[in-house]
């Protein structure tokens, strides 16, 4: 939409000029002194830190500039953003929404998520403080408790499982009045939603979102600020990355990701990071079988199903259950939209050259 | 103080409540079944998410006992606060503050940190947040931000180094005069300083502390909802833990603690946790060294002085300045106040018979 394709024109140039205002601080990081350029700046402060808040930073000024010229370039919707950054032989993974990266290694060594999926689910402690510190953004609609399950009118004076957005465990509540209200967060994991309205609780745009009739604002809530993970530490001559949307990661797990891509870079020698992103993206898009036997099926005829096994695909629970009631042998296929890359890390396991080390000006 | 002695004879009463509060929920989670007891409660929470939830929560009462109670039991100050709860063959250690604890793994694993030291550094976070949510705490006195360097007048108009609230790197910003104020958090690691008042961020008490010279509460700005660290994923037979104060930690660093339990334990067949606890105090403690070079030594004639290598003490940045200034060879050793306890978990590794498995009532 709208948000997207703006952000994908701009966020690149937002990255590199925040990365170039940088470069005097990254210089003195680099070299460990304290430099003219960058005198008594915190000594522990290293490269990561600065390059995390460049990218921080980067994030903001898209949304910033997407927010101040919606209305002039009719930039509609919002979007997830993520980027891989290669920066003096390091590799930053930057991440606002639930799109996901993860490290697929060369070898025997097992895939590892590198991004969190930052749903309402997964972000709430910071949703739940924006929601105690500003009552009034949900207009008394909502209430900022987090229940373990849905309360009615007969809860009123029972104690339920409740978080706050002040703790990580559940403890128990008497339930009052105000707790019957619509939950500021509802469901768990990847299926959750925010003020009843939508499924991502970082990202770019949404300026104009409301919740459902009603003039409660969504934005006041979301954030726009990534999760950066710098990859330097792990890097072999074999590893890459996966970065893909919602819509592969709903139907593939990360072990069955790294298993496809495993398959295909083994199976090729050139063009292997397009050939693996197809491979995931066919994986995904399942095949068509006939005859399905779910009698609601809104596609006559059949369905797009997983071919892999079912060990290996994403879990979920309804489709655990379909397969026990027997309307299905292999879980559907991803109908969603579906974006992937697959980026090869091995040409930053090889040190570099001295000459390739940067060095700042009038440094022993 | 008032606090901890009071803390000391209560804390354990409230955990003890919480968790027996929890008993139904934890017996349906052990069960992994939605028994009468806790029905339609949500699936996905855990024995850990309950146990976290109640240690906090008793960590909450007991904060409120203690505001409620200062006046007429005379609390005064406050108090960390470092527990190691064993419950259905798992370990739960809960930390609020700067004492520390760390795992002493058996055989050749090394040692693991397992508590956050909770500094106003560490927590930055949480503090900036209620600073910027809450900036009448502060009675304009105080910056919410955090610069990388102290800031004079001279600076108006420089971009300097700074992290908000909201972001995890360091991005540049231009000093205006709102920029000069004190800073919420001064210092870096375990030497920060919150309000320019109190070196922690968590703990017990402290209900009436004002910054110094003004009316500024401090109080809003602590937490006292400890971090729950679930300990049964990784226990072996010959592991301790090691729980003390920061005047143990100020001076010997995790690895130099796991080689002194080491070697305790390894020398001692009977009261070996003990043993372990006097030989980390006296570690800390150091010996009697005579003749300081240093002329301005408050301690006249000596000086007390770790005798670990320094290869295995604390890293701290004055200790290295003193030791390369040639005023000293080893490290001075701890003359703050030590609490220390090394708690066995090797029979947590026995795995329980089936007589000590619960199971919930009137379930399968």
């Amino acid at each position: 939409d709208g948000a997207s394709t703006y952000a994908r024109h701009r966020l690149h140039l937002h990255i590199r000029d925040r990365l170039q205002q940088m470069h005097p601080f990254l210089l003195s990081a680099l070299s460990g002194s304290n430099s003219t350029t960058a005198k008594a700046e915190n000594s522990s402060i290293g490269v990561d830190d600065l390059v995390t808040g460049a990218l921080e930073n980067a994030f903001i000024t898209m949304d910033q500039e997407i927010g101040k010229n919606r209305v002039a370039h009719k930039i509609k919707g919002g979007c997830t953003a993520l980027v891989t950054v290669f920066l003096l032989g390091r590799a930053y993974v930057a991440s606002a929404g639930d799109s996901r990266a993860v490290l697929c290694r060369g070898g025997q060594a097992p895939g590892r998520q590198l991004t969190e999926d930052q749903t309402p689910y997964n972000d709430r402690q910071r949703l739940q403080t924006i929601a105690a510190n500003h009552p009034r953004l949900a207009q008394g609609e909502f209430s900022p408790l987090q229940f373990a399950k849905r309360l009615g009118r007969r809860d009123l004076g029972r104690r339920v499982l409740c978080r706050s957005a002040f703790v990580q465990g559940w403890f128990l509540k008497t339930v009052s009045e105000e707790d019957l209200l619509f939950p500021l967060i509802t469901g768990d994991s990847k299926k959750s939603r925010l003020l009843a309205t939508i499924g991502v609780a970082r990202g770019f745009g949404d300026h104009d979102l409301l919740v459902s009739d009603s003039s409660i604002a969504v934005k006041p809530f979301l954030s726009c600020v990534p999760q950066v993970v710098p990859l330097h530490d792990c890097i072999g001559a074999d590893d890459f990355v996966v970065m893909a949307t919602d819509g592969l990661w709903d139907v593939l797990s990360n072990e069955a990701a790294d298993a496809v891509v495993k398959d295909a870079v083994s199976q090729s020698t050139s063009n292997r990071c397009v050939i693996a992103a197809q491979a995931l993206v066919g994986a995904a898009r399942g095949t068509w079988q006939r005859g399905s036997q779910t009698p609601d099926s809104r596609q006559s005829g059949g369905f797009w199903r997983l071919t892999i096994s079912d060990a290996t695909a994403a879990p979920d629970d309804s489709q655990a259950k379909e397969a026990a009631n027997g309307t299905a042998k292999e879980p559907p296929a991803s109908l969603d939209d579906i974006s992937c890359f697959v980026i090869p890390l091995g040409w930053l396991s090889k040190p570099p050259t001295p000459a390739e080390v940067p060095s700042a000006d009038g440094d022993n």
